[in-house]
């Protein structure tokens, strides 16, 4: 029996989630779809077989669906997921939790109150097996306690956004691997701001964000969304006797016209494929054997959000700022 | 509804089939399991929640079962494609489709008889992104026409197997690999024979085999079965203007002691987990959908087999051998 | 006729120096070596046929003597070079050329109130293949503005030295390739101090600069003197549309026990022996020639010595420091 | 006091020894020049200095000349050479020693005659740190015996050659790295023809060759003159429990359009420039210490001009050809 899996919100990012959960993961369908186009989401619907909801709180309450999957707006993930709760249903919320700090912690409150863990959020990084590689080599002992975490996030280009953007949208998935990784929460954050790239617009695109973990760890993330030449996320634990980095993994070099040269993908969609596609599997199979979801809690989502909004504040002030959670709550230990 | 498949042979290969099947493929389930050993197959039956038969020709005509898997000793391979031709039932076998090439004629005949494709051999390459990218690398014309397809196929360690197993069994994935990327048929093959490993007995290991297509494009192969080091499978297609190289992605990269090192796959479960994946995935898809196989046929395999004993013919008269397979069947093209 | 050379201290590094300027410059020779310690200096004289002084200031004077190479102590190197100035003879000072910003004034002075150009600070990167490809994709416009400059500067180990010693010693390399590289000057300075590596002692050791350049290029500088694992340094160009970096050269790969691996440089010698080759021929080259020196200028020196001296007083205070030099005298345009 | 080379035939291989001679080697100057195109020789000796003869014999006889270095048409190089052991001087010649065997008979004769060492045939290869790196794998024993060496020799393009010189020309280098690695002689050849590029008229290439050395590694080369994309040499040697392979050093990492490229080289001056200045380093070195020279010598010539004619024989006949060198004499042990 498949889990059955409603998706609310089908636009580039949702219907990709559509898409690995149909063709690609074991025991999954995609049963339900909503989008505020209802264009777009008869076009997942009739890729998947699913059925269109007009009203995504009737279909997270519908019968019929297992679990759901939120990659609409930020702003509207607080109220799908607290839905979510109330139904008792298992939700796999993409990041960012909510955009603001109160909203996360209404989740994390909702989910205390309920008193069992229901809610995923899509931190897919931590499936992909680069980073598994980081946390087995640390974990290892064999190159001694990491000292820093060196992080590049560049995109190729992006629609103009306001600059917290950059951390909100993008340095989050270093906040979080960055815990994951290190196993500790990272406690205050630095902003450096070069020269803007004349395709940035007003957009401060570049950034440099040094965040520092409690056990003194810097962890350095530059953003850059509009790179111009592709996707590009790196990852280098600098630890005391050695270091291991992400590789760029390519399947092919050509050699033509004097160069030697791999691709680089174009976006996270080639880079991180197998990395969504495993959460994914991970998160149904949990779903379908009743267990707890495995991937990051709302209590990671919630930490994120603290860390993302003190980098804002960074970024605003032009000073360093601390951001400590609050106390840990006993069902995320 | 998923597809229900009937695995044969759940040693090493068909134990991973079954995993995959169950794990990592969408709409499909693993329904029965046979193997010579009954342990074997209770084992993998209970990881998949599959009934086990002490026969597989029951197995085989079984209406609870939509479909076969193959992964038996290479000599049962023949008896039971011809039970699923004569049952209806699509079948996905193991490479080699037989080790004689009467065999392979006798099955090709069987499916021409029945007048629809059921037969699918497990020439998994085709479905590797590295080897799509060299195939879409010759098709798109910018480098030119094939001239060489320069190969590698080595293994970390091996039992002590004669001498013809490096090619029916191993070099045998370059000859399809070949003719898919190529196109056309191989029609010749020189074997050379260096100074043996200390490491691989009686076996001549490494082996160099030289074949040449229709059109005159030069396929070399080194074969080594106890390289020592790891699994590593190369391909280089050298056109007019250029080339294309399998790359021999890892995730990551490790820097200690003086070294800047990349992990070396240890088998080919790491190297094409993913071509196995895709491989499953689209055979299912099919077999669901009711439409004809799309990985290498029945004829593919034959093709295969043929060009494998040439080069067995080679290796044991130290000669060119010529090997052109029959007319292909309408059936096939 | 050969440049007959002076070569006063004659550790590791001036050693280095002798052996390049006897064994792979062209049209030099080492006539003269001083070291506090005299057998140092008598098993270098006698590789290389030189005298051995026992005053540096009478070998600098000596008419036997064209050029004079400085690699004492960084201490004495103020005197050796105005001495040098006084005898009207070219010499090329290892970096930095003074630990202190007012050496390096008087030195500057002593050079304008001559009117020729006699200093070479040997700041050999600019002679590295690599850096200087940098330069040209830059200047080449292809990539657009410059916008950050990535820095990792990392030895396999070092005996104990003052966490100062990280930025006069090692970063200033960063300093003066960034200066040559952006031909621009570095105007502030932030330091970040992540937890020790427990093989570095009371040092802080790694270490995290954040230099900003006139144009606001951001230049990020790791130092790791016990990095443990080789000698590693790096440096990635980020422009507005795309990258440029150093590579890792290595001769070979090495495939053996489940590891592709290349060697990493143990030291500097490894690394850079070609940029010092050509660094040395060039100043040869020069001093033959009666032309001025090509490499970075006293003033060069002087500018890295002022935003070291900057940097270690943000490492000291944990606060951004500005840092401007003197307007530039007319001899170093 | 520098060795005062005389070079003969300044075309394009020419020129460049000039120059690393002048600009590059330590106590060296090119102090005589001749080649057929006058104002090619004055160009040359303008750049270096040197004196312009309109006589080679009288060039090599010459009391001002130390050395000579012959880079003249291949069928120029015995009565050269043969005129430099006459005269006692010691000569680098350019491979091959010559195109025949009987002309490489006649020099080896003449130096045994003489009765000591004077030429040294120009296999700079020898002096790559690359093909070292493979030599002292092979010689640590750590990677057990070799059994296979997997050669790659293309450029970028050539003017129309007789499908021979592939072998006499290109695959030449081959055959001495094979020996000077191996340690051994090679003792039979086979030559596969794959179909020609439209690049390369009439000319057969590419072409594949597989050497066997005595003790029953296999050597193959493959050669293509027109490979369109650049200068690519490649070198792995295999052995029983590992492999090492010659890596494609760039200074650079260009990530611009979808694309992380590496510059591959343009032609053999750009790959083999240090190869090159260190075999002219070691060469100079050995005159002036009037030692005899450490490269290949007339000995290697000849036996690589044996196993190139063998190639040329099986090239023609299609059949693998046997070619076993003389007795080598004392002087060569």
């Amino acid at each position: 029996m498949p889990v059955r899996t409603g998706v609310i919100g089908v636009g580039l990012m949702g219907a990709e989630h559509a898409r690995l959960l149909t063709d690609a993961v074991s025991g999954s369908e995609v049963a339900a779809v909503f989008d505020v186009d209802p264009e777009r989401a008869e076009a997942v619907a009739a890729a998947s077989g699913a059925r269109v909801f007009d009203d995504p709180m009737v279909l997270i309450k519908d019968d019929s669906i297992d679990a759901v999957l939120i990659a609409s707006a930020d702003k509207t993930h607080e109220q799908f997921v607290l839905a979510c709760l109330a139904a008792g249903k298992p939700v796999l919320c993409e990041k960012p939790l909510t955009p603001d700090v109160a909203g996360s912690i209404r989740i994390v409150a909702a989910e205390v109150e309920l008193g069992r863990r229901l809610v995923t959020v899509g931190f897919m990084r931590r499936y992909d097996p680069g980073y598994a590689d980081l946390k087995a080599a640390l974990r290892s002992g064999d190159l001694g306690q990491a000292l820093l975490l060196r992080c590049v996030h560049r995109n190729a280009a992006s629609v103009p956004v306001p600059s917290a953007v950059l951390i909100s949208g993008s340095a989050v998935h270093e906040i979080d691997i960055a815990r994951w990784l290190l196993d500790e929460e990272l406690v205050s954050v630095t902003v450096h701001c070069p020269r803007r790239s004349s395709n940035s617009g007003d957009t401060q695109d570049p950034m440099l964000l040094v965040f520092a973990s409690a056990s003194g760890v810097l962890v350095d993330v530059e953003v850059f969304l509009n790179a111009g030449y592709g996707y590009d996320v790196r990852c280098e634990l600098v630890a005391e006797s050695g270091t291991v980095l992400l590789d760029s993994p390519a399947p092919t070099v050509r050699r033509a016209a004097g160069s030697l040269a791999r691709a680089v993908p174009g976006d996270w969609r080639q880079r991180f494929t197998e990395a969504y596609r495993r959460e994914l599997q991970d998160w149904v199979d949990a779903v379908a054997a009743g267990e707890p979801p495995r991937g990051a809690s709302a209590w990671d989502g919630y930490a994120a959000t603290v860390m993302a909004d003190a980098g804002i504040r960074a970024l605003d002030t032009g000073r360093t700022q601390d951001a400590v959670p609050r106390d840990q709550p006993a069902l995320y230990r």
